[in-house]
C-alpha cells in the first residue's frame, strides 16, 4: 500500500534520454565505492557514452533509507553512512519501512542489489530481485548469490517481464567472465572451468607458504580487510562452491546448487603441507572446478597442489580462472588483487550494457550457445 | 582489366539472406584449419545463429587458386592442397595472374587475409588489406603485421568505404584480446600492458629452464612446428615488438611503428642466467610492455625475470597478456598452447561478428573509449 503512496507522492520528474534512474539497495564498502565512482572516476566515461546514471534511492541496513525522484545527492549520502548518520532526512515519499518496500515502491529503472547475503541460503537477496523482476525492475547485483540458488526461476521471471538479470559481479568482480564468454567466445562451448576464486583462501595460503600458521594468517586477512570477521564460508570452501554454481550454472546450463557440490576446505591444511608443496616447485590452492560427466555436470571445491607458472598458481588475493572451451582450447582470464574499487565497476560495466542494451533493443550480441 | 571480366562471367549466384560469402587468402596451416573447421566443429555454432559461410575463393602462394561464386568444396580444396596438387582445375572464371588480381576479383562480402609475412614491412599483407577495402570487401585478418605498420592509414580506409577491418587473430590467436576491451571494458581507459607474447621465445626459455641449451631448444621448436624455419624474428623480439605495438596502436590510440620499439631478445641469453633464476624462485621470460609517458606511448620488448606465481611465469608455449586500466584495476588473459585451431577460431570469431554487426547495421556495442 505505501507503495503506491510513495510512487504518487514523488514530484514529477521528466526522465531524460540516455539516463538510467538506478537504486541501490546496500551501501557497503561496494555500494559506496560505486558511488564515489560516479562522482570521479566514471564521470568521463559516462559523458563519452551521452549517458546519465540518476541514483534515486539508496537503502542500507543501518543507516536507514532514501529516495528522491529528482535524484540523491551522493556526496551527502556518502557523508551521512561513514560518519556513521541516518539518510533519513534526505528522504522524500512515505516512509520506507523495510528493504522490500524500497524494492517495490523505488521510481528506478534498475536495482542494483548489493545487500550482505546469508550465504548457506543466498538471502535475502533472491527476495529482492524477485520483487524488483516482477514489476519490471532491471536488476544488476554483485551478488553471486541469486544466481547460484535460483538462477532458472530469476531467468524465467525476468524473461517474462523482458527485464535484464545482470550479474558480471557474482565472481572475479568486474573481470569480464559472463561478459566474455557471452560477447568474445562466438560459438564457444564450455566444457569446464577450473579456478582459484577465494581471496581470503589464496591470501591464507600465501602467507602460510611464506611460514604463517593458519590462524596467524586468517587474522592478517582480516585486519587488512581481505577476509570476513566470520571467515567460515570461504575457508570451508562454501564461498568457492557458490562461485562454481554460478559459473555451472550460467556458462554451462547446469542447474546445481551448492549443498551438491563436492567440497573440502583448507581448514585443516597444515603449515608443513603448503611448505612441503612450496619446495617441491608447487603451490596449494583452493580449486573449484567443473566439469562434464556425460549429461551431468559436476562442481567440486578441493585443496589442489598446483605447478608454479600454472596460471592458477596465483598470488596474494589475485584470483584466475581457467575456461576449457570446444573451438578455442583453454583461455583464462585473471584479476590482480579483488578490491573494492574493482567490485563497484561491475556494477558499472552492467549499468553500461543495459544503457547499450536499450539503446539496441535487446538484440545483437554475438552470444555463444550456452550464455544466458 | 581481368578483374571486372572474373565478376561477369561467374555464373549469376543469389546470395541468400544470413550469408556471408568468405575469400581464403593464404591456405597454409592456419587456413586449413579453419576450413578443417568449417566441415566439422564449427557446423553447429553456425547453424544454432542461422549463419552460413561459402567460401567463394581459395588463394595458395604455390598450389594456384580457385574463385567459384556457387561456393568452393572444401573438402577437395584441402585434399589437393595437402597432396601438394593445385587448386587450377576447381577455377571457374578469368585467369587470375596474381594474389592482387585475386583480392580485387573474388566475388566475396570479406576477404580472410591469411598470407606469411615478411615481419619486417608487413607486406604483402598491408597491400592485400588496402585493395581489399578500397573495393569495400570487409577484411579479418591473423596478420599482424597490418595493424603494427599501418594502422591509422588502414583505420581510415575502412571507414571511408565503411567496411570493417577485424584482428582479433593478431594476438594470442583467438584469445579475445581486442574484443576483450572494446565489448567487455566499457569505459575502461588502457594505461599500460606487459605480455609473454611470442610462443618459440616461452617454450625455449622453458627448456632451458630443464637444462638444454638454446640451440637444442630452438631445434626442438622447430621439430615440434612452434618455430619457424628462421626463427630469428622470434628470438630477437621482432616479433614481440610488432604485437606490441598492434596492441598500443589499437587499445592505446597510439602511432608506434616496430622500428621505434626498444628491443633486446633473448639470442644472447644464457643456459646459467637462465638456471639461477630458477633456483632463486623466478623464470626469465621475453616480455613486451606498453606504457605512457605523459602523452607519449612507449614500447618495449626485453628479457626480464619474473617471479614464479606471477601471470607472466607461463611455461611452455602459453601466452599471457595482463592490462592495466583506470577503472579496473590490472586483469589478465591468458592462452593455453596457441596452436592452429586456436589461431583459425579468431578468424570464426570475426566471421561471426561481422555477421552479429551486419544485423544490427554496426551499431551498439559497448565499445571502451579508445577502442576502435
Amino acid at each position: 500500500v505505501s507503495v503506491k503512496r510513495a510512487e504518487i507522492r514523488a514530484p514529477a520528474v521528466r526522465r531524460r534520454r540516455g539516463e538510467l534512474r538506478v537504486a541501490l539497495l546496500g551501501f557497503g564498502h561496494v555500494g559506496r565505492a560505486f558511488a564515489r565512482g560516479l562522482l570521479g572516476p566514471y564521470r568521463e566515461a559516462l559523458a563519452s557514452r551521452k549517458l546519465r546514471l540518476r541514483v534515486v534511492g539508496v537503502a542500507t541496513r543501518v543507516h536507514g533509507a532514501a529516495v528522491d525522484a529528482r535524484g540523491l545527492d551522493l556526496t551527502q549520502c556518502l557523508a551521512r553512512v561513514e560518519a556513521g548518520g541516518c539518510l533519513a532526512s534526505l528522504h522524500r515519499g512515505a516512509p520506507l519501512p523495510s528493504a522490500l518496500a524500497f524494492v517495490r515502491s523505488v521510481p528506478a529503472d534498475v536495482l542494483v542489489e548489493l545487500t550482505s547475503l546469508d550465504p548457506l541460503r543466498g538471502e535475502p537477496a533472491t527476495t529482492h530481485l524477485r520483487a524488483a523482476l516482477s514489476r519490471g525492475l532491471h536488476v544488476v547485483t554483485a551478488n553471486k548469490g541469486p544466481v547460484a540458488f535460483a538462477w532458472s526461476e530469476l531467468k524465467r521471471l525476468a524473461r517474462r517481464h523482458r527485464c535484464e538479470l545482470l550479474h558480471e559481479g557474482a565472481v572475479m568482480d568486474g573481470t569480464p567472465v559472463f561478459n566474455l564468454v557471452s560477447r568474445c567466445l562466438p560459438g564457444c562451448r564450455i566444457l569446464g572451468f577450473r579456478g582459484t576464486l577465494n581471496s581470503t583462501s589464496s591470501h591464507v595460503l600465501t602467507r602460510m607458504e611464506e611460514g604463517a600458521s593458519l590462524e596467524a594468517a586468517v587474522r592478517e586477512a582480516q585486519a587488512a580487510g581481505i577476509a570476513e570477521a566470520d571467515p567460515r564460508a570461504d575457508l570451508s570452501g562454501w564461498d568457492s562452491a557458490v562461485k562454481g554454481c554460478t559459473l555451472a550454472n550460467v556458462l554451462m546450463g547446469a542447474t546445481v546448487r551448492p549443498r551438491e557440490v563436492r567440497r573440502r576446505g583448507i581448514v585443516r591444511i597444515q603449515p608443513e603441507t603448503v611448505r612441503s608443496a612450496i619446495e617441491r616447485g608447487r603451490r596449494i590452492r583452493l580449486v573449484v572446478r567443473g566439469s562434464r560427466l556425460g549429461r551431468r555436470i559436476r562442481v567440486r571445491v578441493a585443496p589442489e597442489e598446483i605447478p608454479l607458472g600454472d596460471p592458477l598458481s596465483t598470488r596474494g588475493s589475485d584470483a584466475a580462472l581457467i575456461l576449457q572451451t570446444d573451438l578455442m582450447g583453454e583461455i583464462g582470464v585473471y584479476e590482480r588483487g579483488g578490491n573494492v574499487e574493482q567490485a563497484a565497476y561491475a556494477i558499472f560495466s552492467d549499468l553500461a550494457t543495459l544503457a547499450s542494451l536499450g539503446a539496441i533493443t535487446g538484440r545483437g550480441w554475438p552470444r555463444s550457445r550456452e550464455a544466458t
